[in-house]
């Protein structure tokens, strides 16, 4: 407890630095008046998506807060649940909405600083991605705490070990929100910022063949606002949830581990150690003028393993001094984790960098066509999840084993979370390498749209197609550690479960085997979500891309002058059009997270869920990491194609792999990314609803 | 017992009827010289394929033969193994081997009945693909049958329950071999079929703008060749393997049910009366001129259905006989099989046919490009498995109730088991629907060459388009089984454990719970697997493409007056990269089957080893809908814009539909389909292997 003060200190920390940060970037010039003009334009177009997304969430969490306050007064569920519901959903949206403004102010700033050096370019693109990883940690790390204080204070008449179990519980339940939210921001945004970039791509690149971010495509300026509202909000969400969700199920299974507070608290103090580390690696980063992947890609590295080593080495001191030497296995699972997360970022890199062989075979198989592009693309996606598996599999081994679970299962359990967190620790440092991607992607769209020299648009170009790989990384990090996290979660369900099953008297027997026949069938059907929910939003994409698609059409038709550059097109109508396609299209898939646990625990019982939820974390990571990765690949192999290779821009082999750049749109952008989300949320509507659903299932 | 003569006396009808319609195929004329000529040079490809595909495989088959001997005098098997391993490698073998011969006889004799009519031509490309079915249904029967008579005479010194367990444990291994030899067949001839395929498009259609199996491409003929060696007799050795698996495992299973030797020898008399239904059904199927997909498939429908209910009747007589009224939920068991194939055949229909709004919305999604269609194809595929697997968990859940599994867990089991026969039964016929596509394909690749009037072309184009369909509905069979099997076959390895547990006096813990770190590590690893096998296939398949492209190119470039059409091509030559390639490349994916089984068992024991089998089982049974099915839409959608919609042939929407039918090539000829003897294999070779890794492992 002691050093728990570290949690809200480190938050307090990430604020100022970040505040710092936002400040010294405000002070750059935004550029010409066009590009003020422009970034005004996007500034705007993003606003009013998140304004209006956030009042449709807004209905959802009302809904479901009535339906937990419903639960909580029928003695489901305890009353704070439906509060830490909201705040967890409120919190996640806010690290968005931040990480959404600062972009929108990055990205003329960046194009600006491009013009005149390639490294002030890429520092000022870092930075503002620092400032959303520091205020995604720090919320996580600040909202943690308070609730923390609060429900210890408030639980004060328990004994140590009940007031954990029921601090740890409740705050769970924060997750939940946490994840709903961003599930909506990251389908949402997915769709908005797909559907806007395929959309413009098919007419103005395809058809009327003017070059991407053309300022005569009536699209240009909603494909700059999904950057922002996808790219950065979304993914802020995102990793909010991930980073708060390993968190709080590995302080709940620090309880069942026997560590009682010390347990619950270190998850805490290791993020704060993490924030800490972040800030000291964002200084390590800087680059010179050449504009090669494996240049700036270093320069990144270098502030990633930087903050990696701090956290090792300060790690081992933590857990030494607070559980003390005979729990040592603990600071090595959260090693396995750390070097995992790296690992795992690196062979993403190896994949979608255009400096290794896959992107650049990938790129060579465009000479015969879009066709062998696709084929290509897609078995290096399904290659690409080979190694990362294994990597998962030998951390989850290794961290319940090192951590002592051949003794006692709960506390190989727990050392499996803490990899998780440990995986996730760098969080501050690789968000900001990670949210970078897309803001330098606007200031390539700005550099082109206020006609700036050539030169510029190379560097925004080079900064944005390493963005491709880092943002590649983020994603293998998401879903990595949801894979960890999977176990922890599936294990605080059956504990939930066997608790509340004795406080109801249900007689129940436990029966997870894999040839339980509803256990089976729950892992066929969990395996079976991702599949859909990646179809439904896919082809939300699609939809909403063909109305951009007509409208365009009908904008080069009717506006006369457009095509000549003598007429403006209507940008805000493509913008609303999104906005209002995105709106509808991520209703269905988002419900798909809470109605299966609802369905399939009726018909199956618990028993089925657990296997729908494992069922969901595999064939949901193998799916994350192929789209993820082929996506990734497809863009970067295009740009190495535009950076001269095999006839460069304008040649066949250009056309087709454009074709595999927008096919990669939606899997990397919309579905890929939206998976491990998927998985926690099953997860965690699981946790919340257990007492329901163990008083009303066909099956017990 | 006495029922039991019904399963040789079937297949001896099988085999009358199949020698009576080549009988009757052999009487119909091949056409023109030029006709007789390009069914030569196919025929001729296609018999040294599989000759050079045999002595390959015998190579694989005598070093596991030597294997398996050493393990036997070592004591962790039976002797009889070896060689029951030998055996349904053979007949797996020489199921393909017939297959082709007489596919190899009707592609020519088909393209002349159509000169007539579509009635004629149906008739003898679906008698063809009779043949074939029924000669697959008899051997398997055949086989089974003689193992089981001379097993059940070797072992009568032995009590019933003891001599049925020796008996049914020695048959499971004739299932490796057959396995082995399909995964090799599909693999082999997958790889053959689309790399010609594949390569001939990319030069002819795309480069050269020459049609479709036009004569000057050199590579028409090893297209040709493929759709025998891959279509067919990749089809035939896979369909081969899951018929006599499910029969084997669901034997298995009748002695832990208590069953005796009535459970083991039902499964068999429920294929005899399968056999018989589909010889019957054949005489169902006939048409009219018209060449709508919904008339097609009504005509091939009633031969499915009408076998399907004989069957139905016929299961209950026999269930009621041999078991009584007490066991009546075994009739319900077989019943929803076959329910559930029949659906699954219809949801397959439903979501590939362009009868129907998927593939239909698919073929106008091309009107935006290839982008567009490929992200249309696998939200269509990804989506497209959610009913089918909703399908296998309702039959899973019901067939396991029904037949007893609230009371006791090995009849429920048994009831999974028989209801993978019941849905199998129907093959004789099923097999024939769609093993008539690839003779419909080749009938029309040789209307082409041959330049017979363009109404013979537009015949053959329909049933090949059918034909489409129904090879996606028979892959929906071939993986609805797997699944269904997948649960006997984990429950089989699980038993053999238990006994040699006890036999070798290893002290063991069974957790097969998926909160079990190795179990469920396990099931991620087994996840993976499908994808790695598809990425190598797909690899493969471009691999080798690139070699048919580059050697096409040579002869334009180098053979003059060919494109006049006054010089022949090299046929022969491109024949032979494809060969040369596919034995080559089939190695290193068939071989994670054999490897995978025993690196898992050894890192992650017994436990991990299950854990494999079910991850592969879930994500086997998506990926390998998905890909058969985005493939079947995307031809279809094809030439549903070749039959005049959104601009029809030559058309920019004709181009970006020929971009999705060449990615759908190896999705769902080469990799999709191999995915469900990937999943047997592991299996198979999880429980020859058990005693050995039992002994050899570092987790017990």
């Amino acid at each position: 407890m002691t050093l728990l003060f570290l949690a809200p200190a480190s938050a307090v920390l990430a604020f100022i630095f970040a505040g710092w940060f936002a400040y010294s970037l405000m002070k750059n010039d935004e550029g010409t008046d066009q590009m003020k003009q422009i970034a005004l334009f996007i500034r705007k177009g993003a606003n009013a998506y998140l304004k209006r997304q956030y009042t449709g969430v807004a209905l959802f969490f009302a809904i479901v807060f009535v339906v937990l306050l419903v639960l909580g007064l029928l003695g489901y569920l305890t009353m704070f649940v439906p509060f830490a519901f909201l705040t967890g959903g409120f919190f996640s949206g806010l690290s968005g909405f931040i990480g959404m403004k600062v972009a929108t102010y990055a990205n003329a700033r960046t194009a600006h600083a491009c013009s005149s050096s390639l490294n002030k370019g890429l520092r000022i693109a870092f930075s503002s991605g620092a400032i959303m990883g520091l205020v995604v940690v720090g919320l996580g790390l600040f909202d943690i705490s308070v609730w923390f204080y609060f429900l210890n204070w408030f639980y004060r008449a328990l004994d140590e070990a009940a007031r954990m179990q029921s601090v740890t519980s409740t705050m769970l339940t924060f997750g939940m929100g946490a994840s709903s939210m961003a599930l909506f921001a990251r389908v949402g945004g997915g769709i908005f910022t797909k559907a806007a970039d395929v959309g413009a791509d098919l007419v103005g690149k395809v058809e009327a063949g003017i070059p991407e971010d053309d300022p005569r495509n009536p699209a240009v300026i909603a494909d700059n606002v999904g950057d922002n509202v996808g790219d950065v909000a979304g993914m802020g969400a995102d990793l909010y949830e991930s980073y708060v969700g390993s968190i709080l199920s590995t302080s709940a299974l620090g309880v069942a581990a026997g560590f009682g507070l010390k347990g619950v608290t270190i998850p805490m103090i290791m993020a704060a150690v993490g924030v800490v580390a972040s800030v000291l690696g964002t200084f390590f980063v800087k680059t010179g003028e050449q504009t090669s992947q494996s240049v700036l890609l270093k320069a990144l590295r270098r502030g990633v393993y930087g903050s990696s080593i701090i956290i090792a080495v300060a790690a081992f001191f933590l857990v030494v001094n607070i559980l003390g030497w005979e729990n040592i296995g603990v600071y090595y699972a959260i090693l396995s984790g750390l070097i995992a997360g790296n690992l795992i970022g690196f062979v993403t890199e190896y994949f979608t960098s255009d400096t290794y062989k896959p992107t650049q075979n990938l790129a060579a198989s465009s000479t015969t066509g879009p066709a062998t592009v696709i084929i290509a693309g897609i078995s290096l996606g399904m290659l690409s999840t080979v190694v990362p598996l294994i990597i998962v599999a030998v951390s989850v081994m290794a961290s319940y084993y090192l951590a002592g679970g051949a003794v006692n299962f709960n506390l190989g359990l727990y050392g499996v979370g803490i990899s998780a967190v440990g995986m996730l620790s760098t969080l501050g440092i690789t968000l900001a390498t990670d949210a970078y991607g897309p803001i330098a992607d606007n200031a390539g769209g700005i550099a082109q749209m206020a006609d700036l020299p050539e030169i510029v648009r190379e560097r925004t170009d080079a900064l944005d197609s390493l963005g491709n790989t880092t943002a590649a990384t983020g994603k293998g990090f998401a879903i990595g550690s949801a894979a960890l996290t999977a176990l922890a979660l599936i294990a605080a369900y059956q504990e939930e479960i066997r608790l509340l099953a004795e406080q109801y008297k249900i007689p129940f027997e436990f029966n997870l085997s894999i040839i339980n026949p509803p256990v089976l069938v729950g892992l066929f059907v969990g395996g079976m979500l991702p599949f859909f929910f990646s179809a439904l939003t896919m082809q939300a994409v699609g939809r909403a891309a063909q109305q951009i698609v007509v409208e365009v059409r009908r904008q080069f038709k009717e506006i006369t002058g457009l095509m000549d550059g003598e007429a403006e097109a209507d940008y805000e109508a493509c913008v609303d059009i999104c906005t209002r396609s995105a709106q509808k299209e991520m209703v269905v898939p988002a419900l798909i997270a809470v109605v299966a646990p609802l369905v399939v625990g009726f018909l199956l019982g618990v028993n089925g869920v657990a296997g729908m939820l494992a069922g969901a974390a595999v064939s949901g990571f193998l799916l994350a990491i192929m789209m993820s990765n082929c996506g990734g690949a497809w863009d970067n192999a295009k740009k190495h194609i535009e950076s001269g290779a095999y006839g460069g821009k304008g040649s066949d082999s250009h056309k087709a792999a454009v074709v595999g750049d927008t096919v990669g749109d939606p899997f990397k952008d919309t579905s890929g990314p939206s998976i491990n989300i998927l998985i926690k949320l099953l997860s965690m509507v699981s946790i919340v609803f257990a007492a329901f659903i163990l008083n009303n299932s066909l099956f017990h």
